[in-house]
């Protein structure tokens, strides 16, 4: 099962020059999905008991709660400002396409659990070294960023300061 | 494992004089969770092959793709407009706190499959009516809506014309 094969190439999205990776032909063929899923998993850290998988609003969250089943881990969204209804820590940050506000709740993560974050792309790194300071100020233990697919040119793993695994290169 | 125990009141959100369901309490405990979804994806119609569980953005996308593991189907996400990459069509519809557009892509259903539509929770209706117009547009047949919980006293089951399954009642 080679899962690039259902990875569709979007031109000129969400703006004019972007070459947009479109991950929907794989989460709709069941047999991919899975395939996916069980491969994420694997790749996280042997040997550390994962205590929560954060997913990242939102495509994040479609494969980090199967990849949480899969680790027997606690699933933790982390949203976009105004989303989450309890109370939050919250961090801006700058993505590829502007700028935007992430938020946790501060009871998702307890001190010293360790804690895997998934998002579909690995693009400039502002999201997820968003995301990985949320976890710090929560006192959890950042040990893995994982991701379907790295967009490398953009160079996004060198700002993230901890490990980073991911399926496919761009 | 009573799954009610996981969620939370939260009064006032998104505005004054609601009182929103919280379920990332439930979310967070790998075992409620795996519950929650074994229990979910047990309330779909015996004997109908499922072909596509579709998930609505955004909550809706952390357990619809886990039932979609669980029934053998894809998955399919509904998003808010501008999201979906390829071409789509689109639904408005009124919602509890306002108005919004739904979109799904043009290829996601083909013509005569069995869709399963899963939310976390079923309200006033407009997001799964339109949802259910969506898949109906596509030439899909929407053989349940699949909910943790129902705000009854809302009365969306009503608008839906399609059978309903949820976990709690409230």
């Amino acid at each position: 099962m080679n899962i690039q094969d259902y990875i569709r190439d979007i031109s000129d999205f969400p703006k004019p020059g972007v070459l947009f990776k479109d991950i929907t032909p794989l989460l709709s063929n069941h047999k991919a999905l899975v395939a996916c899923v069980d491969q994420l998993a694997d790749l996280s850290p042997k040997g550390i008991k994962i205590d929560k998988v954060i997913g990242v609003e939102a495509r994040g969250f479609i494969m980090g709660s199967m990849i949480a089943e899969r680790l027997e881990a606690g699933f933790v969204p982390v949203r976009k400002k105004g989303k989450l209804p309890y109370s939050v820590v919250s961090k801006s940050y700058d993505l590829e396409y502007g700028e935007d506000i992430l938020e946790i709740h501060i009871d998702a993560i307890k001190k010293g659990e360790n804690v895997l974050i998934h998002d579909d792309v690995l693009a400039t790194g502002g999201t997820a070294k968003a995301v990985c300071d949320l976890v710090t100020e929560l006192g959890g233990v950042v040990v893995q960023c994982n991701f379907i697919m790295e967009l490398s040119f953009l160079k996004g793993r060198g700002k993230l300061g901890v490990p980073v695994a991911r399926l496919l290169e761009y």
